[in-house]
């Protein structure tokens, strides 16, 4: 039988729009990969009466109810007391995870802030598995009534994933026919209906594995996804699509299961043993802040200048003045000539640089919204990429990002710095 | 009669964890602001049956179901025949919206990409009050039927977000027996749970208006809400809190309703007539991308040095060796010297820098993760804090940050650079 999951979250928060349901998210991401189907997200309130309803409809549509939120010390931490209740059981003081509360405050130096309440968390329904939480103060616990799995979860969203993974994922996986398992495949330099258009007879055509699109801020994936009993198996099934896709989208294609363009500079750059260094008009130090958010960013990155002024596109990245006055602040020219300078200055391999109007309004020169110039220099010269990267402030600094990075990695891997950028 | 509002979101993306439901996020805090209550936020697949049996679930517990997601072009989008059937209504092609859809295509250069299905967007339940979309293709709409209204939207956040300010709320204003206003105070430099304990035996004597407490990554605020028939009723009933406690948290208060710490330099930058410059070890970027993401940010920011190596930092910000010899890069000397050398070479009245360990590991002179040092250089001299941030990467780079804002914000507004800093 195949089973159904519906995620039920407790939190009146959650209604209020005080915070999103990133558990729900957490939660669908992982299921999906035990090969699980959820089919219903539910948020009620921190109240017993609809929290009641609320378990009771889930409990004739779904066999797996997973609750997340409710957890918690305070009187509106109900989420145990109802499930107890919908599925006839009694709560009983868990012994060992009022140990586990009394440690988690000792290991945290906060043992004068314990109180009664959060010994309340360990009051659990009889009979449960109880999950230890590692991460915070309120346990979970899974039990099996009435035809249904139950398995609750705190609410705090980096408690919610790890209990998920270590504690509910082997519970779960018992009850999978299967995995789930997926590739992604990162492109930049195609839009996203572009590299749908190219793919979508044989993405209608297939079944397993299966063919998504997706697009990010300036960027676009393709996630194919296998269904499998084994690792293994799944693994033989995705690799063919993959292999073929990659082929066809060519240079386009930056990784698989990689996270970001800036990621594949890094790691080429600490490959090839390389440094970078960038030089920030418009992008005011985004590209410096994308690779420095990297752990072991000093392997390749050296540091950059943000030249948000004039003076200090000339005074410390040598642009000369008369490149400034004759062509203004957003030109190829000057785009160029801060690369180069950069390069210089910073004594780096690698220099980007990117020069443009990130809006709200045109430069004094009436360069409009989104004129973007990005540059690389390196020991084989300079290349600059223009651009329009439409109105949007934020969209257009990332985008100016993206496509510097990108002339980064084409360089890095020999491919040519143009083919039908977008 | 009290209304309660379901918000029924359909789309198998968020079952799958692809993406996590910001717009139930976005009209639960829109209907709050409304003083509508939203009781239960329901998620289900592009499944027309399951979508069904959800909608006869939310028909009998509410009296207004928002749907979001389902009204595009393609043969998943089954949301408007799902309500029309169930509250017995048929679908019309609605000739204003077909136009609009035409119109959209023509103004986005796009007509040649127009096909027969996005003409299927502008099919409508008969009788309905059509909610015309000027920030995409799928016209939303809006019904009273059998004691229920019922109003669908589009699912994309942009346009699900824009949809409700300017076509649902006006439709939902009327139905809406008072509003809801809140302020948020924004502090930093005392913690969650700290500002909580001085305050909760007022927040849970409160009832209009009430107080809420929320963390956020280094800082965080008080909620002020007030339910009132009229917005000035509901201020008046702010407006004696809010100065109570803006009074008793006295300097850790940056702001009232404003969004970040660099939102209020930016702002007394502005007024003061008052540039600042940034050097950047650590933070790697992040305080000049922090600045340079507010539009108008030229007025006040002129540009920032990473300095990623100690190279950069001797070489362009003149940190004399002998002080990086004796006492590392992650040091207060260096902080300060980082500091009084941006002011110098970017030649402005504030300079902010930062320098310390973000992680994974400590650096080579045994310094833990998280110890970080910020100085403010300024014609008055330089100040340097000392600061530990914990061992997440991410987590030190934010607060290091908040940090040198603070600073300057202090600064900038006459108050002593310490006070009980966290």
């Amino acid at each position: 039988m195949s089973h159904i999951v519906e995620i039920l979250s407790v939190g009146t928060e959650l209604l209020l729009g005080n915070i999103v349901n990133l558990d729900a998210q957490i939660l669908s991401q992982g299921l999906s990969e035990l090969g699980l189907n959820v089919y219903y997200h539910t948020v009620v309130g921190d109240n017993p009466q609809r929290a009641k309803e609320a378990v009771a409809v889930a409990k004739k549509r779904a066999d797996i109810i997973i609750t997340t939120g409710g957890l918690g010390p305070t009187c509106d931490d109900l989420t145990k007391n109802v499930l107890a209740e919908a599925f006839g059981k009694e709560l009983y003081l868990d012994a060992h995870s009022a140990e586990l509360i009394r440690g988690y405050f000792e290991r945290t130096g906060r043992l004068h802030a314990m109180t009664d309440n959060n010994l309340q968390q360990a009051m659990l329904p009889e009979g449960c598995e109880v999950l230890d939480n590692d991460w915070g103060t309120a346990p979970g616990c899974a039990f099996y009534a009435e035809g249904c799995h139950v398995i609750m979860l705190p609410g705090p969203p980096s408690e919610c994933r790890a209990m998920f993974q270590y504690r509910a994922a082997p519970y779960l996986e018992k009850l999978s026919e299967g995995i789930i398992a997926s590739h992604t495949i990162k492109m930049f330099g195609i839009g996203e209906s572009q590299m749908e258009a190219q793919i979508r007879d044989k993405m209608n055509a297939m079944t397993n594995p299966t063919l998504a699109p997706y697009a990010k801020t300036g960027e676009c994936e393709l996630r194919v996804t296998a269904k499998a009993s084994t690792a293994e198996e799944a693994e033989r099934l995705l690799a063919p699509t993959v292999e073929d896709m990659v082929a066809h989208f060519g240079a386009k294609v930056y990784g698989v299961d990689v996270s970001s363009l800036e990621e594949v500079v890094l790691a080429q750059l600490t490959l090839q043993g390389k440094t970078l260094g960038v030089a920030e008009s418009c992008t005011g130090g985004l590209m410096a802040t994308r690779m420095t958010d990297m752990a072991g960013a000093s392997r390749g990155f050296v540091g950059g200048i943000v030249s948000y002024t004039n003076e200090i596109k000339a005074k410390i990245l040598g642009v000369p003045q008369t490149i400034l006055d004759e062509f203004g602040a957003v030109s190829a020219p000057v785009a160029g000539a801060m690369a180069e300078g950069a390069r210089r200055v910073l004594d780096c391999d690698i220099a980007l640089s990117a020069t443009g109007v990130a809006g709200p309004d045109k430069d004094d020169r009436g360069n409009d919204v989104g004129t973007v110039f990005v540059a690389i220099a390196t020991e084989e010269g300079t290349h600059v990429r223009r651009l329009n990267l439409g109105t949007q402030r934020g969209r257009v600094r990332i985008s100016a990002a993206h496509n510097a990075f990108d002339l980064a990695r084409r360089y890095l891997t020999d491919l040519p710095y143009e083919d039908g950028v977008v």
